[in-house]
């Protein structure tokens, strides 16, 4: 039996992991992909306070050495299930924990183009992470979907490996900051299509060798997607927790609708989602679980 | 006339700058102190997410780093007063300045204590700073007044310096984190005295030798104080910025009552002061102001 369980090793868990442990409260972190959750999948931070720079994987490490150093527990498990009782449940793929207090910081995950044989092609030419998968491209033609900051600066990322860039929107205004919008439209080798959409996939021998667009057609062999997250909480159909889209409705505590379940990060629904925000959060979750 | 003026660069208005930057905003930032604020008076952090340990130092100067790698400008002039009209009139000492928003970052400042000739002892035997002044008292005995956090972590930096510590907390409840209250503890040089207050300072020839507490007196040569604070809001006096204990009245967005006005970190009333929490709500505000 735990004091606290935090579902989640991303910035917000982690945060909210040091937090408990120096107030002394038993705690176990439950991660099922890499520790550091999403940061993993930034090239370059350069917002995050105290770092004119750092890469998003270290970052990550720094992260989880800080975890290692105060000895906190962690199991790398995926978690299928929660029971939320008075006392809290928590099951994963091989094991069931339990706790009095559980932190929900899963984060949120990429969303996918609805277009026919989108899951088969995933890591076979289209990807989510620049910084992943990249490299496969070099010199070559690739394209990349969204409106936002990461369609911007993950451009910018694959401009310096791809040989072009094609940045696809579907509408005419782009959502991202100035700064980023102005450095993509200063670089030589993104070229922006936009108020066009993706229709189909062009395949040869089961790989990627182009997009039907709405009004043309393009040859590429990589498509990056930035358009849109999906929060990671698959694992609480079974439960009463309030949602909205998929997002944790918490107060300005960190609460949500069920006592003693907090939830914090990219999971829940907010206003800002930034890594600074991510990590403030599970800080100000912790100090109300250790004052309860 | 600038888009955006800072006043305070500790960590929130910082952060603030960072994204402001991010987003072409014509920036300046106003510092009357040191830039980093008050995080260049704690000796170690050890609940930044990002950092393992670094001390305040660092800290800050990593911060002040990221602040002229961007380019943003800033003035070392202390703020006196404020005009908040449509257009913000911000004048220092020798200056004025205008914008058209404004964020006030300007935290805030230990509490002395409410006895006789406090402030002639100030930097005489008297002190807020463990970091900055501990080390006149190699070997000395001395005493640090408080029951929070602060004053038990400032007692254990003192613990390794001075010879013996005295502890004076007037209730006999402490209000820190167990882990930093069970070291304080298990610390033989420091001594704790509950239940007392300090009714006079004990000097001769214009040194500070001892204390008188309300059942007995001690001979000491140095007094830390870790009494609480008071937010930094007195160049505020001649607007009608909603106020409460001093502390400044925001909204979730970090907007006070009056338009285009914005304050985050220490300075606003709220729950959690925290390092994290106060870069979080820079960033916050900054990028409510950028969406203006």
């Amino acid at each position: 039996m735990y004091d606290l369980i935090i579902i989640g090793m991303g910035i917000s868990g982690i945060t909210a992991a040091i937090y408990a442990s120096r107030s002394n409260l038993k705690v176990l972190m439950l991660e099922g992909d890499a520790p550091g959750g999403t940061i993993n999948k930034i090239p370059d931070i350069e917002n995050y306070p105290g770092f004119s720079h750092i890469t998003g994987p270290d970052l990550a490490m720094n992260l989880f050495e800080t975890i290692n150093n105060l000895k906190i527990n962690y199991k790398l498990e995926k978690v299928t299930d929660v029971i939320l009782e008075e006392t809290k449940t928590v099951k994963t793929l091989h094991n069931v924990y339990q706790s009095k207090y559980l932190l929900i910081a899963t984060g949120r995950k990429p969303r996918l183009l609805n277009i026919p044989h989108i899951n088969e092609y995933i890591g076979k030419g289209i990807s989510t992470c620049a910084l992943c998968d990249g490299n496969f491209y070099k010199d070559k033609d690739i394209a990349v979907i969204g409106g936002g900051n990461s369609a911007l600066s993950e451009s910018l990322y694959l401009s310096k490996i791809a040989h072009t860039v094609y940045l696809i929107h579907r509408s005419s205004l782009f959502r991202g900051t100035n700064d980023l919008l102005t450095k993509v439209k200063n670089t030589p080798n993104i070229k922006i299509i936009m108020n066009e959409e993706v229709t189909n996939l062009i395949t040869k021998n089961h790989k990627l060798i182009g997009l039907k667009l709405k009004k043309e057609k393009l040859d590429i062999t990589g498509l990056f997607l930035y358009i849109g997250n999906i929060p990671n909480t698959e694992f609480l159909e079974n439960t009463n927790l309030l949602l909205e889209d998929g997002y944790i409705i918490v107060n300005e505590n960190y609460e949500t609708n069920i006592p003693n379940v907090y939830a914090s990060g990219d999971v829940i629904k907010k206003d800002v989602y930034q890594i600074i925000t991510a990590a403030s959060e599970g800080a100000i979750a912790s100090i109300n679980i250790s004052q309860n």
